[in-house]
């Protein structure tokens, strides 16, 4: 089975090194950012190139969304099966005459970051049994956690993701923000940030809330606001605005 | 020495639970709760009252902060340690004789959930030296973190914990209030939320952000405002405008 990822961002790097830990062979890793695939071609043991894309069965895009349109063309092969594994396209943006699917794990990826692979949900559409057949397997060997799922469910999916990671790990900028203005050590609040997660192991996160706006605590309220500007007054006007219309405070 | 907490909430019982742990005597658990008291009475096995006070060299206030002033005018006792247990109060808002101080134990308590007890961060502030070394000595028999903060530190301290923890478990609500819309089972998203938090130990948050505003990604967020209402939406905007503000995008 002849494999080849197109893309040397965070996701080509992370699934490329799944691929190996896990002996599943990689025909090539491609793209145009020569320094990125050489030093992923080096440390996985992978060739690359930014010229010659390898005759395979399987190519997986690892490209940012807005590209994936544009370099799905550079396949011109027809006899294959092309996936993409962006969380907010559909299969059918990818352009040519092969066999399309998505190809999606629910992770956030810096490449400086370990990962634990087999803990990664992939999310598999294709177009026939056969491929995603061959697509269950492949990310079965990776991990655990493989279903199918359609683009609707799957904008869901990245949409979701947004609130639980992106807007999360905001706040914790805006929190180191406000820690860093007031020389108070952001490392104060892991051990509360970790029981935050911690807690949803085990209870609904509806039933952990704690705080002032659930606590309808008004002086607490104000008195933070008065310590808040610009876009940090806002998420804690909007979010405390939530909090109380969910609980119909 | 005679140790008295007063309360019979979640911190009450942890602080409690977390005395018992490492062998610090308390003399009673007070407050008006009866069914709450006993249950703790009878699992830590410590006296309680809904009735007497007891003698005490060191009482503790475990109430909700709009309780704090009120409760604290039952102790009539003079030559005594009055602390208080919240981050949003001055020691000042204790009504009595005694000394005052703060004793605010950095964490988010629910009753059914353990705790590390040795890694919450303790913000001690007393009146004289002496107050304070007690309070360190007993906080350090809990925790490896205990620190001297000013009402002024402890006010921005409360602030950034609503951000890293009562905000975060509300956008952990909202998440999972759409993927209960979309059937979606909310355990998908466990280890991505997982490697957001695990990331922080390593990355600087404002490093660590990715997502559609971080990438200026118009197509994704017009798509995603398209799938939400009301609140969320609200969360969404605000959300990414900050985003993109920090960014300067």
């Amino acid at each position: 089975m002849q494999t080849v990822i197109i893309g040397s961002g965070n996701v080509a790097y992370h699934l490329a090194k799944a691929f190996v830990l896990n002996n599943i062979p990689l025909t090539q890793i491609f793209g145009r950012n020569e320094g990125d695939l050489k030093k992923i071609s080096e440390e996985l043991n992978i060739p690359y190139s930014t010229e010659i894309l390898e005759d395979a069965e399987l190519y997986i895009l690892c490209v940012s969304d807005h590209s994936v349109e544009n370099v799905s063309k550079i396949i011109i092969k027809k006899d294959c099966l092309v996936a993409h594994t962006s969380g907010s396209l559909p299969k059918e943006i990818l352009v040519g005459d092969y066999r399309k699917s998505s190809f999606y794990p629910l992770q956030t990826f810096s490449k400086s970051k370990d990962l634990d692979y087999e803990k990664i949900p992939f999310f598999i559409e294709a177009e026939n049994e056969d491929d995603k057949k061959l697509l269950f397997t492949i990310a079965s060997k990776i991990s655990k956690n493989v279903m199918e799922s359609t683009y609707e469910k799957r904008k869901y999916i990245h949409l979701i993701a947004v609130f639980a990671c992106n807007f999360v790990n905001h706040l914790f900028s805006r929190a180191k923000e406000i820690s860093d203005s007031q020389e108070i050590p952001f490392d104060y609040f892991l051990p509360l940030i970790d029981e935050t997660v911690h807690k949803i192991y085990e209870i609904e996160p509806r039933s952990a809330q704690t705080g002032p706006a659930v606590r309808n605590d008004e002086r607490v309220l104000q008195l933070h606001e008065q310590l808040l500007q610009g876009e940090s007054l806002e998420i804690y006007k909007t979010m405390n605005h939530s909090i109380q219309e969910m609980y119909e405070l």
